[in-house]
């Protein structure tokens, strides 16, 4: 079921390699030397095996940001996080495997739909999920608000999951790639996060050793992602399908816009409402156009469909024939949750409160802070025990290059709360920009990188 | 006698200030932003209060490794690692406090002669020492050689021995900086020792907190030094000397040569035999001339002379008419060491072997490796408990410049252990180019910072 850490140790130990000092591995890189593969290696199996002392990984990862790593260095460096901890093996099962990445952005819903959407067109989606980034709903805060689901799952359960129904949705297992897990804690107190080669590193080895063998990737950039600036999310993009080439696994990167939401709805019970409204071919304009995009590389790399033209129309039609949404179905009830909201969305929470916000006065809602957008509904939806109230959230989102009139609404505020209310207006109505001009239109998908 | 660290937090205090997350400080350094003077205070606070957790604060230095700190970052962190423990209060004593600090050099055994030198000229030299810097013989190793002598005291003590006899050379108290300890233990292992402003603050708050007004300091640059560029020494002379003045203390510093040992002699006993001879007036000719001009630097910081001409003939007339040579043994006694060896340096303790090293060819010798000797003499002296063999080392070394004739002695090799002679040789031999043609002089002093 699951490929035990052995395989690395052989490795390893293969050649007669003399452990160098820390002190000395964290010099080299400083002065932007380039680890060998075996030094690379022992850098990975010593955090694994607790020998490097915190503080000396914190140097070493402070100097890694500052220098970064060859491609061969990331490589290795990917491959080993990837076999820290248990590979899952879907050998077993003969249908393609292919999951998508998505750096986390404010009202993305896409991997809801995308794990069913793919499925249902033919390919395996094993999918685990762990990308908890500050203000970002995660996808496992969003499939929280179904009752009964359940985010957890032994390795075991997830491989059986996949042979049945060919899509999985769960939290990431511990056992997989423990040293992205020590070093992902540690890189968020120490100020390392923006680091291309960790980054790619920590994508890559956690989506191979799930299982995929292929990867499609949502690089986003913008005020709603992590990424804030173009350029970084192209090298970043090239950065990522140039270490998955160099490990034989093919990989798509699109980067694209996260200057304002995706979709028109940010709150985790609201996401999960219009992710159904995609499965029904009724969903947003720019969230379809990300998931048809998305949707078309994960089946083109699964060879399912052999142009675009027919990747195009194998996603459409899996959504008309609602063969996408009886997917969808079939994964939330494998998992445990109560499927009747599928039918009737009315039955999922719903707050108690619900007002719009105003315009200040008329024009083109020029640009929207995402971020800020996020936090405000953060404030909204944050319960004391730090989960999230699920029907809490904004709806009915005006997207940039919309023209408003003064008074008119911006969005729709659900909430439960009136004594948050305030602390989350101030954000939400400062997150937009109105102008007289119409602005010029965001570009969803800027660049494909293969 | 002493000022408690209270001095510090009121300081700290006396502002609303907001503490920041150490994270998001390790980010405005990674950035290249600067700290507020409150907020350098709290990162030096928070060392010295164990709050600050180790890894975090490998992170921020090796981010300051990368990034450096402002002339005023440096000042402040100078100041608040002077305060984070004792200053040694010397208010009592009327006579003008210097002292002197060397970077480490191969064979400079010049701290224990300027030390008893300008006593005896009329300063009062507060000295601590703490510097151990791999294959350099420290002071503390070299007075080790003296039977008897005591390298440790209370601030009680050491502040009565100065109110005696106007000098002492004694291990630093660890209540001193212990910040500074701290910091220096974590750099040594995460390979963030060579940074400007963290060396300037380690030196001056040291040698501040140990009760010294002004202070003259040595920066050797070169293959025996942990300096081996001299532009990188200039900007470290300069930098300590800025510093110094915007902490409203005199300082002068003075780059000098490190690429030969300093001096005829390397080895713990036979250093302090040299340094006996210097102060008899009958020392080689560049350490004679490293402790005239940094002792004129001494005397003229303390007023003592007030003309580089009447500094120079003070210091010589200081150690022709044996005053210098007498206020050594007063130190030496005052420290509980025996004074015999003064009167009678053949009482020093002597090796059991002595082997000239045979010039492998003729010429002139064009390079000496002083690391590489220093090395050398490293493996004849080291005994198994970590402690120096106390007659072990080299004399007689041929300069740079020196012509040999194939045959003629480069050096005599002092040593017990005939085990370890031959990695020492092997060392001292690759230390040594010959060439036939004479090479350009080596300058000493090259550079005066004031």
């Amino acid at each position: 079921m699951s490929v035990p850490m052995a395989t690395k140790t052989k490795v390893t130990t293969s050649k007669k390699f003399i452990k160098p000092s820390f002190s000395s591995l964290i010099e080299k890189k400083r002065d932007s030397g380039e680890f060998s593969d075996e030094e690379m290696r022992y850098v990975v199996d010593s955090i694994l095996d607790k020998e490097i002392p915190e503080y000396q990984l914190a140097a070493l990862v402070m100097a890694i940001y500052f220098q970064g790593m060859s491609a061969q260095e990331t490589a290795v460096f990917t491959e080993e996080m990837m076999i820290s901890g248990e590979v899952v093996d879907l050998s077993s099962i003969s249908i393609p495997k292919v999951d998508r990445y998505c750096v986390g952005g404010v009202g993305d819903k896409s991997t809801l739909i995308l794990a069913a959407l793919a499925a249902s067109c033919g390919v395996v989606v094993p999918c685990m999920v762990n990308s908890r980034e500050e203000f970002v709903i995660s996808t496992q805060d969003k499939l929280s608000a179904i009752p009964g689901f359940k985010a957890k799952s032994s390795i075991k359960e997830f491989v059986s999951q996949l042979k049945k129904i060919h899509c999985a949705i769960y939290e990431q297992a511990p056992e997989v790639t423990p040293v992205d897990t020590i070093l992902n804690t540690l890189r968020q107190e120490t100020a390392t996060i923006p680091s291309l080669p960790l980054i790619t590193g920590s994508i890559l080895s956690k989506k191979l050793a799930e299982g995929a063998e292929s990867l499609v990737v949502d690089v986003k950039w913008g005020n709603g992602s992590v990424i804030k600036e173009l350029e970084q999310a192209k090298q970043l993009a090239r950065s990522i399908t140039r270490v998955a080439r160099s490990m034989n696994r093919r990989c798509v990167a699109l980067v694209t816009d996260m200057n304002q939401p995706i979709g028109d709805s940010v709150g985790t019970g609201l996401e999960v409402k219009e992710a159904l409204l995609v499965l029904q071919g009724k969903g947003p304009e720019d969230l379809n156009e990300l998931v048809l995009k998305m949707g078309m590389e994960m089946i083109r790399l699964a060879g399912v469909a052999g142009s675009t033209l027919s990747a195009k129309q194998t996603i459409l039609r899996h959504i008309k024939d609602g063969s996408a949404l009886e997917k969808f179905k079939q994964m939330i009830c494998a998992q445990g949750g109560n499927t009747d909201f599928i039918d009737d969305p009315e039955l999922l929470p719903k707050a108690a409160y619900c007002r719009k916000l105003p315009a200040p006065k008329r024009g083109y809602v020029h640009t929207i802070n995402a971020g800020m957008l996020a936090r405000g509904v953060h404030i909204l939806a944050l319960n004391k025990d730090g989960s999230l109230d699920p029907s809490a959230g904004i709806t009915e989102i005006k997207k940039v290059g919309i023209q408003v009139k003064q008074g008119e609404s911006l969005m729709m505020i659900h909430y439960n709360d009136e004594s948050r209310l305030e602390a989350a207006l101030e954000l939400l109505k400062n997150a937009y920009r109105l102008a007289p001009k119409r602005p010029t239109p965001l570009k969803l998908i800027v660049e494909r990188v293969a």
